[in-house]
């Protein structure tokens, strides 16, 4: 990292920690250098119940974001003329929003767009956003189409008005749930010199648990924009969905939540929120919820009791971020998923939902891992190391010349029993869950011996047998035998074999000395 | 809690806090009273990372074991001499163990049985075990039944010995994976005066992960042991399988895991255990935690890092246990388990299996809650709100007399659109995920309103299916007409009229002012 002055286009380095869409990241500002994934907390000057010097120097958050919509309008000249960062006593990176959303919710503008463009820069801020026009949810088509252009238009006007060489801009993207204006707006932003992309308006699709919803959008935007540029996710601050946004693509969080929630008496946790009173036991070892039991804190004044919450929902924030950075280094990340997947069944609906999006992942994914894979249950064949099996089993294997007939098993390997000009003949396939049928000499490759899991082979999944079907489709001309496969596998190889016209020998008995010359009568032929 | 001195029987009293066999309990000792689940974690004064006054006062906890074998071997008569609350400076609970796990695995017997009680008391113990005979994992049953006899041998031995009042002693119960012998001695420990029952020998078990296994013994002997008796589990001491144990009905467990662990560089998680090196983050945010970087802890000596690993391993184990508690308290201990299960295929393969115990689990589970309940996808049917509700709709659900005619249905309530006549001989079953066809007016009661899911109609289970056929067996004489059921669900409508003799009109149009004197002729008979 030589020279990393000036204006800089890519100040977003990936590393080569990555796993499903997310990646652990470093983004270069003039302030110093951020490792994403990462959640801006938002400070509100006006109500801020942990100070910005404390979030620096207690929890070791070195960005914060504000709004600059609240700063210009409450503060103005005073912010302009200390700077940002003496104005809220942080010596940290400070990014401002331009309060479009608050303009949407509250309505009113009080600033032209490049007015606030001006603002951002003239308090010295170190990564700003254009006032763009958020997509409510529910808009329908012409509505969201308009705040589309006119975001499009600011944008563009936007950068003849930028003079500050060393700040970061952030394009956000519009569109809501129209996903075709959703692309269009991400292919127009990719097009600008933004430094960071931002995915607009999730916030209504958020309190109402559209993850399904919130899924399609990141992954729309993150299969159009560049790998280069870090996606930022506005207002998003739930530990239980970082996860969630963070294996589709995200790099960047901003919320406020950890404070409004613990104004409103809530405590959150990566599984779901709770109010304080249902709190028996704190579900947590943080430096806030190791000092007290709920009762005690429940008989504090309600500035104790907002000041004890926000410090820990902001260290369920922190924490959460960590396991996810963790999981990204070790490759775990889709069993967090899955794991999160069970604080609430939207999430499970968007977990789910991951099929749609197993090529996306599958094309980002690291080809090996240093760890095993866990396989829980069906919804597991989604992930990118058995989606990425099945392609290249397809894509690249092929049944030699010479060899007419593939001997499917299950149980202990067949091979000895067999004389050697048969073996040169024969091609062996263990059924194996969730694989299905696997040639015998990939058996030990990766993913295939380092899958860990549960479940018998009477559960193979039904698209594992239609990869077969497809393999046997392309590979004609031979014959199957098969070994000790029983039940609804063995139902499905034959319904393969008629369909497609293989002559199936079932139940072979090897014998003791190999099969050559002699098959026994106790086959059964179709 | 009036008169507490002196000897007691059941020193253990259950809270209304209970959720699946899973309860919140208070354990009545000498030195105070001990909150249940809880784990003791196991001191050894030779190797000890963190003294017992430091678990005391730094950490919050209130009980601890020790080896009485190791203290005799090594210490003798000095522990008599100061007592082992002295001895160990320690001014809380102490549990004594007798050390018969050691003998197993390390063989030699220094001790004599009487002796081993002798010792327990007079040191001082608060809780001690009498030496049994640990049965061996993979033990053929005549050596297990051997155990199991000698065991209970000694165990009435030891009633003739003990002559301190105040203390309190753990009964372990034998016979391994020999459930017949585990049940039979489950039966003859309760049968004597012990104050806490124990499940013995599961350490080989935990150490292959087989859970499944330790699920079945747990059930077994919670089936048996009375609800006033807490069940230890000796040698548990994993914060990924806590809640399985608790969820089965253990109150109490016993660990040097978070030392020895710490010694070798592991570093406990709820979702497994990680080395230290694999580590780039810490997903954790207690005090060990929030303050080092892994990179930073790595590069400390070796006592350093021990220390620093044990202190997290036991914060990990104490926040899983104020999780576990809190999930008992609002009744979320299911899908904390569920979430668990995803840690890794050895835990889901034993929440899988829970479907062995739904009878055991619903008998003890409370039967309405005050939070909602989630439905994930069908291992959930398995939890005790789901269960009840199928076998108390088959128990008191009947069609009254003059009622012909069942309309099943799915999305809108259909009974407007009939006339008064038609709805007094008509009886509304709405199809819903997973509980299958429910009686209209049951569908805004527990569980059925609080649940909150994941999955279509076309996903209702087979067992909801089942149950609704089993439904109609029992209740003749009435013909079904279905209103928007199609797919999978109204084939097996199908199946179950044709099997059962029942008319059925498919997709009956009801017509915008009722059915009342015609039907159309869209309705297909069968």
């Amino acid at each position: 990292m030589a020279d990393r002055d000036g204006p800089r286009l890519d100040p977003f380095e990936q590393t080569p920690e990555k796993d499903l869409m997310g990646r652990i990241g470093r983004l270069w500002t003039e302030r110093g250098v951020l490792e994403t994934p990462y959640m801006f907390p938002v400070v509100n000057p006006l109500t801020q119940p942990i100070s910005p010097r404390e979030l620096r120097e207690r929890f070791g958050l070195g960005a914060i974001m504000v709004n600059a919509h609240i700063l210009k309008k409450n503060f103005g000249d005073a912010v302009v003329d200390k700077g940002v960062h003496r104005f809220l006593d942080y010596d940290g990176i400070i990014a401002t929003d331009s309060g479009a959303y608050q303009i949407l919710v509250y309505g009113g503008i009080d600033s032209a767009p490049d007015e606030i463009v001006r603002f951002q820069e003239s308090i010295g801020s170190d990564i700003g956003v254009i006032l763009d026009i958020p997509t409510p949810y529910g808009a329908n088509r012409e509505e969201a189409e308009r705040g589309v252009l006119e975001t499009h238009r600011r944008a563009e006007e936007a950068f003849g008005i930028i003079s500050d060489e060393n700040m970061l801009w952030i394009g956000p993207i519009q569109g809501g749930t129209h996903l075709d204006l959703l692309a269009s707006s991400a292919l127009k932003m990719s097009s600008l010199p933004f430094h960071i992309l931002a995915l607009g308006s999730p916030t209504q699709i958020l309190k109402q648990y559209r993850y399904d919803l919130l899924s399609k959008m990141i992954a729309t935007v993150r299969s159009i924009i560049p790998p280069s540029k870090p996606l930022h996710l506005f207002g998003a601050g739930h530990p239980s969905m970082f996860s969630l946004a963070v294996a589709l693509g995200c790099d960047l969080f901003d919320s406020a939540s950890y404070a409004l929630f613990a104004r409103e008496g809530r405590y959150m946790t990566e599984y779901g929120t709770m109010r304080l009173e249902e709190l028996k036991y704190f579900p947590c070892s943080c430096s806030a919820c190791s000092e007290y039991e709920p009762s005690e804190v429940l008989k504090c004044d309600k500035g104790f009791i907002e000041r004890f919450l926000a410090e820990h929902n902001l260290n369920a924030c922190i924490e959460e971020l960590r396991r996810i950075k963790q999981a990204i280094s070790d490759g775990s990340l889709w069993e967090l998923l899955g794991q999160r997947a069970r604080a609430h069944p939207a999430l499970f609906r968007a977990f789910a939902g991951m099929s749609s999006y197993s090529d996306l992942l599958e094309r980002h994914s690291p080809s090996t891992k240093d760890g095993g894979i866990f396989y829980f249950d069906r919804l597991d064949i989604w992930r990118p190391e058995i989606q990425r099996y099945w392609k290249r089993f397809l894509e690249r294997y092929s049944i030699p010349e010479g060899v007419d007939e593939l001997i499917v098993y299950s149980g202990s390997d067949p091979i000895k029993r067999l004389g050697e000009e048969e073996i040169r003949r024969t091609r062996f396939f263990k059924l194996i869950n969730p694989y299905g049928f696997v040639p015998w000499e990939l058996l030990e490759s990766f993913p295939l011996f380092q899958t860990e899991g549960s479940g018998t082979i009477e559960e193979v999944p039904e698209e594992a047998i239609s990869v077969f079907r497809e393999f046997l489709r392309r590979n004609r001309g031979v014959r199957i035998s098969s070994l000790r496969i029983s039940g609804r596998p063995l139902q499905r190889l034959k319904d393969i074999c008629e369909e497609l016209g293989i002559p199936l020998e079932i139940n072979v008995d090897l014998g003791p000395g190999g099969r050559t010359g002699a098959r026994t009568g106790s086959a059964k032929h179709i």
